[in-house]
């Protein structure tokens, strides 16, 4: 076995990697490293990633960086369909909703998660997290909305690079809305199913995937 | 002419695209917006963009957004180099650079050019500059030993994506640099010959472009 996929527990860009490679049925060896142990800044995989950062895959010599890129190599690997779709057309397709989440949901669900998850709860995260809420829930009814035209978010009969690019965000701030800090405060995302029923669906059929649990962050398993 | 591209002056995303479009030969109808008058919020580009943002290419009935997919798009129209390379192993290696920039360059400099362009300068302004500034060199190191290996970002001999990725934000470094709030700090980027020497002989080479004028921030050359 040639490839090893670099990671770290959390990650919601090392998840999308773990996905993919399932999506794609290629075979991976495992390198968890621990964040709290600072491994991705350690020697040996900085000789990886001289830029200290996961996901990284190797593939032979061939290193390759940044979520995008790598699930776009695992099209190269593996079998099923492909990622980023079957055609010019449809890779920009895709590509365009990659760097919407990249652009935009991203920064919605930090806007909301940051202040819950990193900080210490103060009297000002209540304030941040409700001023964040309306930028969080335009982007959810995009996707909500974009679902109502198919099973996943780029359209077609198979999920894309889109659909493992936005899935771990909505994991992300599941979590967040569960942590003590958001007790008081409704995020308007828990249940998933009752606020946004399509998300919800399309959210268990990744999870239906086999593989899936292989690619769960072993360290939500514990809280 | 079926091809229109929206843009508005000053945008590092809408610029990746002038400059792409200048570099694969790809005729267009110039629909610049005006931000100050916000015509990128107005009905008549909501009709083309419901999300309200440029860049924005509309090549007959289909629209493309997102700056990277439009340079993608373009690929399929026009003549030249292909921006995203000509094999799958070429198209990772430049997403992964074009993923680079968009995650680690702009909030690089965007740290560092923010305060000094949209805020009032203050007594803050200069500690939260010089706090961005190791930020900023290490992204602009990085773009320079890879130009120790030939004349592009991703290699090859041809700009790619990743070139007109990188390119406007750079600039904006710069014109950041030129503000009045910048007097009394060293930033490090100019003359950008004398510090980052390959770079700034990319960025000629890039100035260079037919059509390169075209796709100059009109409000830019007003001060």
């Amino acid at each position: 076995m040639s490839v090893e996929i670099y990671w770290g527990s959390g990650s919601p860009y090392a998840w999308r990697v773990l996905l993919a490679a399932a999506a794609r049925h290629v075979p991976y060896e495992s390198r968890l490293l621990s964040f709290s142990a600072k491994e991705h800044k350690a020697p040996a995989f900085l000789a990886v990633n001289p830029r200290g950062k996961v996901p990284a895959l190797k593939d032979g010599d061939r290193v390759v960086t940044e979520s995008l890129a790598i699930m776009h190599h695992l099209d190269g690997l593996g079998s099923g369909p492909a990622l980023f779709g079957a055609s010019h057309a449809e890779r920009t397709h895709i590509l365009e909703w990659c760097s919407r989440i990249v652009s935009d949901l991203e920064e919605a669900v930090y806007g909301v998660a940051r202040p819950l998850m990193f900080a210490k709860p103060d009297a000002d995260t209540a304030g941040k997290v409700e001023a964040a809420l309306p930028a969080l829930h335009a982007e959810l009814a995009g996707l909500e909305t974009a679902l109502a035209q198919g099973d996943w978010l780029a359209g077609g009969p198979a999920p894309s690079a889109a659909d493992f690019a936005a899935f771990p965000f909505l994991k992300y701030v599941e979590r967040a809305a569960g942590k003590e800090a958001a007790r008081a405060i409704d995020l308007g995302v828990r249940p998933l199913a009752a606020r946004y029923p399509r998300l919800a669906a399309w959210q268990a059929r990744i999870e239906a995937m086999p593989g899936y649990e292989r690619t769960y962050p072993p360290h939500w398993r514990e809280g």
